[in-house]
């Protein structure tokens, strides 16, 4: 009876099932096949389980056919804890970098992906259920006890007029703005959202909009121009430094 | 007569031709294709060039056929400029991040990439010509005026006998540290390392050699468990925003 090792530890899964001692959980077929022909799992042996609501779970696995398994929930290993409160809002970008990141989004904490079109955006479809297996694959490696939410995309228009007035966006404006450390220095915790553009940027009209709107910080990350994820993965990155929460140890 | 437009405005090429006016440029084979088939480009048409030394000049393309082309400098539009004294130390990781993270890095102002091999390193090859080629095509999208520098693969041992004292080793310890905006906070700035370590992480008598180097300051990154190439760029945007000058508009 071992625990099984995945990189940086036991292998560790993300179910919609509800966790309680006793719990009895099926994985999925894709789980199933990590599980029992990746890391040749075997009856008894143990796997970390999370479902963002529960904690983190020690189950064992009580039954195993070729193609699935059966786990049982043995004892909590974490307590649910409060997650960061921050979006992330993205043009979208073709296919390869969008998996990368909604993988380096969720490692980086965010709690919502929320794709947004634009004038400039080449992308007009979201693959959803792609950026949430990303999402999944990355939550679970991470060690985050819960998956960012994908929204579906909307229009910066409509996202603008709807916009919930107490989050804070900090808009990475190409054209400047400023630095971040300084624009975060004095600002409240909570919430926030990150907001960056296609590749080609955002048209001036738009980039006036974000700026004329009442919750928008505008900040610059530098003089080089940054690819739309580089700049995403660098204004989460710098947001959690300032904000998130560091591990005592 | 027009100027090539590239993701993000005019064709911007690294040579490693002296730029001067009158300059006769010859690119390479595979930037000869991009010009000529991806760009369409026609005699007459700008093309920006840079070379790490010269700054940035805008030249025209002055001869063409079916496969090459010559380039004529015309007139200086940057001046060379010092670049950020950063490294980041690398463990290699497979190949598909490391171009990523190649990438990345270079977006991210590092002037050295050196790769380091630590025990729990699985990747023991490292093809410096597809790194470089990753930091250039990098540092011509991102307006940069260098080129990193790519290092040969060193131990880690020897890299720490031979380390130059004055230089800051920011050390991303997955087993923790001071959070990095704290540590960096009272810091000089330059000159600097990024140091991270490969996905299993360094093993614990690395780590305390690493803590023990006088040049070390050992930082938190938060509380998730970063991938590596994460990690790194995360550590790098988070340095940038606090030394990185700033653009003026």
């Amino acid at each position: 009876m071992t625990d099984l090792a995945a990189p940086g530890g036991k292998a560790r899964l993300f179910v919609e099932t509800a966790l309680h001692e006793g719990a009895r959980v099926i994985p999925g077929a894709q789980q199933s096949h990590y599980l029992l022909h990746v890391m040749r799992a075997r009856i008894g042996d143990g796997v970390s389980l999370f479902n963002g609501r529960d904690g983190e779970w020690l189950a064992r696995i009580a039954e195993a056919s070729r193609r699935d398994c059966a786990l049982m929930c043995e004892c909590r290993t974490r307590e649910q804890e409060p997650d960061c409160d921050l979006w992330l809002v993205f043009a979208p970008i073709k296919k390869a970098p969008v998996d990368y990141l909604a993988q380096k989004a969720t490692e980086l904490g965010v709690s919502v992906l929320q794709p947004v079109f634009t004038r400039r955006t080449v992308v007009h479809r979201v693959n959803s259920e792609r950026l949430r297996a990303n999402a999944i694959e990355a939550a679970e490696q991470s060690g985050r006890l819960t998956v960012p939410e994908i929204r579906e995309p909307v229009e910066l228009a409509r996202l603008q007029s709807e916009w919930p007035h107490e989050r804070h966006l900090l808009f990475c404006d190409e054209a400047g703005g400023l630095p971040i450390l300084d624009a975060l220095a004095g600002a409240p915790p909570t919430p926030w959202a990150v907001l960056t553009g296609p590749e080609g940027g955002f048209d001036e009209a738009e980039r006036a909009a974000i700026r004329e709107h009442r919750s928008t910080v505008a900040v610059s990350l530098g003089q080089r121009i940054l690819r739309a994820d580089t700049a995403a993965l660098a204004a989460l990155a710098i947001w959690q430094a300032r904000f998130g929460r560091v591990s005592a140890v």
